[in-house]
């Protein structure tokens, strides 16, 4: 049974995440904030729905799994704005780091390894279902932010090139996507929802 | 556009999901109560990390795109109690399947027909997927409880038969898990967190 318990142990530790906060808004529930649980459930299901548009084959399966790993290191780590300074987002990735080798590392040996091993290929984003997992996390908060008007980015003061820059590689991942993004982020500084820059 | 246009009113109205609330406890934020989200996302990782341990092979890519959307129909019907009387549980089934309809049907034809059909395999519990999901959807309230003094069967006085009763399917599907469970149950009685009937 040991594997077993401590598969069970990291189970319960994920429970963790529920209790880390990022910087979107919940709009259906008080306009609090959205926690990292939440919003890697929400992120998995957008994926599914929307991996047609990649011009490239994706594995749904393997993108789903990454999608649901992808922010538990934030249990050690905490959540970065995804807008923040290099040097923040430097250390960031730093602290990490480390909180993938202690919280896979619950797991027994092999899954360590597989899981580590996904989480990494996320964070380097080469792959195309990396690619595609990425361009999920820049779209969703994109679409949250304007169903709220502006949310985030409003409070940030986010730039319109900041934006672009960070959904740019769905232009050759997805195309439809990115066009639909691109008139998305005129509409938003014509809100004022984002600084023109 | 018009097809991806309802996938984003889709995506944008799972959003209320997070605004659903349970009767399990986040013990790692406060013990408040833990949301259809959050807990959607906790149980299809679950079933990722666990899924070895089904005797017959389940396709673990249809698991987790079921759990991840079991939940969706409590934005209209909210959420029911497991351990609610029989007469509740039978109306909650129709405002369930009225909900998959409505919240399906914002998606085009040919996703609607495919989400609708998985969670109505979801319901039925009749293939191994389905049965594994459910499994998962019993499992992990039970890991929840087990690691908060009983959290939420000590406020209902939920009974050791009514556990027993809707874990036992795993006894054919997943034996190790089943003799762990029933270890914890009998555990859990001993603590007084279960009713012994």
């Amino acid at each position: 049974m040991q594997a077993l318990n401590k598969q069970l142990d990291f189970i319960i530790e994920l429970d963790r995440l529920k209790g880390v906060y990022r910087q979107a808004l919940v709009k259906s529930d008080k306009n609090r904030f959205e926690n990292s649980a939440e919003h890697s459930w929400h992120i998995t299901l957008t994926a599914h729905i929307l991996h047609e548009y990649a011009v490239e084959n994706v594995n749904i399966s393997r993108v789903m799994s990454m999608l649901l790993i992808h922010d538990i290191v934030e249990i050690d780590a905490g959540d970065m704005f995804a807008f923040a300074d290099t040097k923040a987002l430097a250390e960031q990735a730093d602290n990490e780091l480390a909180a993938a080798t202690r919280l896979f590392g619950l797991l027994p040996e092999a899954q360590f390894q597989t899981y580590k091993a996904l989480w990494l290929e996320f964070e380097n984003a080469e792959t195309i279902d990396a690619r595609f997992a990425k361009a999920m996390d820049s779209v969703l908060p994109l679409l949250q932010n304007m169903s709220n008007e502006g949310g985030s980015w409003v409070r940030h003061k986010v730039k319109k090139s900041q934006v672009i820059k960070r959904n740019r590689f769905l232009e050759g991942l997805a195309p439809q996507l990115w066009l639909y993004v691109r008139q998305q982020i005129d509409f938003a500084v014509t809100q004022g929802w984002l600084l023109d820059d």
